[in-house]
């Protein structure tokens, strides 16, 4: 459990009263919930341009189920020594499509190679990783 | 099943070059499997501007799961009427973190709505959303 | 002149040290500094999501400026009856590339598609298109 | 002048009259000039993904021309002794507030460094870069 630090901050009126608007749009309980998504994303943000920062990511891969072999290579890749596959979630788009997500943790230089290799087996239609970084 | 057609294009010999450096290092077969990724996601990303265009999505959130009452508003919000729950996959981080991935199908508009109110619930502390658009 | 208004803010102490020290890197005077560009980011990024938004946008292009007729198709596209040019820089590159930066002002969906012919026009080797939204 | 080279490639039927359609909504005179523009983009992408590449980028600063100091600063920055200051280009946008765009050559992390203190001065309000790979 983490200790809480009370700041305080000057701020235009008419910014704040905009940024109100729209965090109660959005559902925030109050300001510093809004601040605090702010700044954790901007640290993730700066975390991430590091490539051997460890981060954990979803690879999304929207493939053609009939194209033969590709679970296995799939597979395969997933086995890289220098990740760990997490785990991975399978939705059966249509009768022709479906959708995979890969959870892998490791460094960004390493996700971004298998995910490279991934996003270009045949049959893989469209592709897009997200990354988070946890900070340590 | 589709129906293949062939085009040919022209491309300067440098260009040629350093493509087929990238691509192959990337491990795609040849260079019709690569255009056409460059392709489908350039339609993709298009059709994903029109707030009123079907996609799937990949809600990202981490998430501390002492926070008494966010698994059950997070599942209240997964059931929005507009939207279809596709799944969800919950992975354990560490012993005070969670990642959920709850994958949404609907309207791009309706989607960012609802991943807006998963962001900003009190506990979220990282989140990142995927939308893939699969055409028609 | 706009008036300033002081919040306070509670934030995990672990947060705020790393926070302090990306801050203190990237060379702001203050926490208030960066906070306030965090919210006015957010602020831009939500309002570039209305088509009708109005917007200030920097549209870079590289081109080949052998490219016979390029230059005045380029200004007939800037003399667009929505929008508003309100200025162009050029950079020679080397003797074969330019650089041009053109700002437009006017709806977000007007400049999209007055950037998107711009891009395709023959000649055209990069681009990209920036925009600010500056609030009212 | 480099030399062409006209290569084949094949495409699902679907595929490629969505594209078409993409491409001649946005002008394109035809699909070798849609197809190169995905290809140049894609390698620069992956060219500025090496923070040692060298770039030209786009600095865009939104800032509050009562400031006291900030231009002298932003002289300063601009003449940092790893970066070249291309050229730069100021636009009035209303009674406070004025558009700065200047332009820097020099390796991506360079460039990321003096543009992290040039968002961070006091009296920028929003800022943006662009960077563009030009290959060699």
């Amino acid at each position: 459990m983490s200790h809480l630090e009370r700041i305080g901050i000057s701020l235009d009126k008419d910014i704040l009263s905009r940024f109100d608007a729209l965090i109660t749009g959005q559902g925030y309980p109050n300001r510093s919930e809004a601040i605090r998504d702010l700044i954790r994303r901007r640290l993730s943000e700066e975390e991430l341009e590091k490539p051997t920062a460890r981060a954990i990511a979803g690879v999304f891969l929207v493939y053609d189920h009939h194209s033969t072999g590709l679970s296995r290579k799939m597979l395969e890749l997933q086995h890289h020594n220098l990740l760990q596959t997490v785990s991975s979630l399978h939705v059966h788009l249509d009768h022709e499509n479906c959708l995979e997500i890969i959870v892998l943790k490791g460094r960004v230089k390493d996700i971004s190679q298998v995910s490279d290799k991934l996003t270009s087996l045949k049959g893989v239609k469209l592709s897009r990783v997200n990354f988070l970084a946890l900070g340590k």
